[in-house]
Order: C-alpha cells, then sequence, then structure tokens
C-alpha cells in the first residue's frame, strides 16, 4: 500500500446496504475487511462459539445474556464476569489489535465507540428509508413467518440496545458519526464513491 | 439554469460550520439562499418584527412563547392561536411557497421537516467536534460572558427543543436527514464538495 493508514468502521441499519457498501469499499481500498475473521479471532480468545459470538456480540441485551451465564466459556480468563460483559472485554480487545495492525473495514460491533478517539479512524453510519430496506431485505434473504417491518424493528432494537448498554450512546445520533447516508436516497454506489472521496 | 430542481435543506450545530457550507453550496449551485429574505417573507405575511422573526422562529419553546401572547402580531389572521404557533404555520407555508418556486439552500427552521416528502429535496445535518466548534465561535463572534461550552449548549439545546415540539422528532438523529457530516474531521470545504457530489 505504502498510503497512510485508514480504519473505517461502519454501522448499519438492517437491510440499508451496509455490509454491501463495507465489502466495496475494503476491496476499492484493497484493506481487509473483517466480519467473519473477527468472530473467529474472538472464538480463538474465548473458547467460545463462533455463532454464539455472532449472534451474542451484537445483539445481547444484559437480560439475554444473564441466561447465559453457564454457557462454555473459559472460566480462567472470565475471572468473575458474567458472560456478556467478558464477551464485550474480549471483542473489544480484538477490535483495537486489529486496528493497530493497519487499514481496514470493520462493520457494527460498537467499533465507532471502541475507536471514537482513533485519528486514523472514519466512523460512518449507513441507514435507509422504510420501504427500500424492507424490499431489499425479501429480495436477499426472503420472507419469513414475521412481517419484514417487525423483523427490521427487532433486529435493529436488539442493535440499540447492546449498543446503549455497553457504550451509553443512543445508537443512530449524528454525534457518533463522521458521516451518515440515506441509501434509499443516495443509491448504494454513491455512497461507496462519497465514503472514498471523504477519506480521501 | 435548466437543470433539475434541486432543494437543499441544511441543519447544524452551532459554530459547526453549517451556515458558510450552505452560502457556498447556494453560490456554486447559483440558486437562491434563504435566510434573511424568508424572515422577511414570513415579516410581511404576520406583520411581526424581523428580529422577533429570527430568534424565535428557531429557538422558541412553548415556554418562552407564552410570554409573548400578546406581542403585535396581527389578530385576523391569528384566530385564536398563540403566537409561536400562529409563527410556526406561517414560516411553514413560506418554506413550502420557496420550495414550489424552485432550487433554492434553505438553512435551520424545521425546513427537512415541513419538506420530508419533497421527492426533490435533499436533507443535510452539520456537527462538529466540541473543540473545533469552540474554536470557530470564538474567532468568529468574539469571547463574551459566558463560557463558550455554554454557549453551545444553550444555542442547540433551544434548537433541539423547538424541534421536538413542532415536529416531535429528536434533533440530530441520523434517521431525520440525508447525510450528515463532521466538519472538524473532514473539513468544510470537503463538505461543500461532498454535499456538491451527493446531490448530481
Amino acid at each position: 500500500m505504502g498510503e497512510k493508514k485508514v480504519i473505517i468502521t461502519i454501522s448499519r441499519e438492517f437491510g440499508s446496504g451496509g455490509h454491501s457498501i463495507a465489502m466495496e469499499v475494503a476491496k476499492r481500498l484493497n484493506i481487509p475487511y473483517y466480519d467473519k475473521e473477527l468472530i473467529k479471532q474472538v472464538a480463538l480468545k474465548t473458547g467460545l462459539d463462533s455463532n454464539f459470538i455472532e449472534q451474542m456480540g451484537e445483539y445481547s441485551t444484559t437480560s439475554i445474556f444473564d441466561f447465559f451465564n453457564s454457557y462454555g466459556a473459559r472460566n480462567d480468563l472470565m475471572n468473575g464476569m458474567n458472560v456478556n460483559d467478558f464477551l464485550w472485554v474480549m471483542q473489544r480487545q480484538v477490535i483495537l489489535d486489529l486496528a493497530k495492525q493497519g487499514s481496514c473495514v470493520i462493520v457494527g460491533r460498537c467499533a465507532d465507540y471502541i475507536l471514537r478517539d482513533d485519528p486514523d479512524a472514519y466512523h460512518f453510519f449507513v441507514r435507509a428509508d422504510e420501504d427500500f430496506k424492507a424490499e431489499r431485505i425479501v429480495r436477499l434473504y426472503g420472507e419469513s413467518d414475521k412481517p419484514v417491518g417487525e423483523r427490521i424493528k427487532e433486529k435493529d432494537g436488539k442493535r440499540a440496545a447492546n449498543y446503549k448498554h455497553f457504550t451509553g450512546r443512543k445508537w443512530g445520533m449524528c454525534e457518533c458519526y463522521d458521516m451518515s447516508f440515506n441509501t434509499a436516497k443516495l443509491g448504494i454506489d454513491r455512497v461507496v464513491e462519497l465514503i472514498l472521496e471523504a477519506i480521501k
């Protein structure tokens, strides 16, 4: 690369296209995109199952987590913490380590908050109007028993609760991000261009 | 012009540079920028004083306004409304009329909410980190008796209360805007470029 280091965090509403945007930005910049890889590293560090981390690392609330306190986490590392706080500490450390290693794109997992004081980091929030998200969700993930509006509400509600619990901040406030985008208005391709332009 | 119509609303934190950005965007697009002109039109419609409208049209809360219920507004038009609701109705009508006339840039005054269903409208929110705003405010407007942090809190607090009262929405949430910007990170010039790129 030889270029200046850049850490990009992308927070996103369910169905907004934030995930596709993150992958495309990483590809265009030729830098790593952390999602499954991040989870694998957290699994290695904690001894917890990848599927469990994937669900709980972003959608937990204390009440759900209390239920899992006797799950299979490595008790020697947990040192009396309950499993949600333990996972938070480990996930935070993995994110800080990845950001130290070099340029990358990280999606979700409160990375905007964890890296809020990193001078090389840009924090983006991707949202969209309800109709746009509903159409995309049904097209990409198919129908389910629940109406799509309810699926959005549930998934983003859990993200917001998890974010509030661990950061004390309100999810989706402009003050948490350097830029936010409405993909319904701007289009996914244009948001990719705008992010590349912003970090130049 | 001959180009497609575009309405740009810019909401901004005190000291963020949103006002300079709005003026520069209007200049670059060669379209009207409404601030004083909007107030003049509201004054004509209502019989209220321009200074009063400038203050109360954006910084009112119900409690402040109740005090002014016997101010000099034209009672034939007010039709039993108190003066804050009356001013809101008139200001809203002026904004809708201006947007109908053609491309323009409108700053503040809940224009993002009033024009939320206008397909030609783009809604932007300009914010900045605290230090950046404090430095700009002292440089541009000078010192005052109050610490600059308090001045920011007071002015933006009134904007947020006014916004909440008339729109029911929380000021500064990503969901109210098509894009938001942190000028401390991006720089004022780059935000101008990003807005021009976004509406292309």
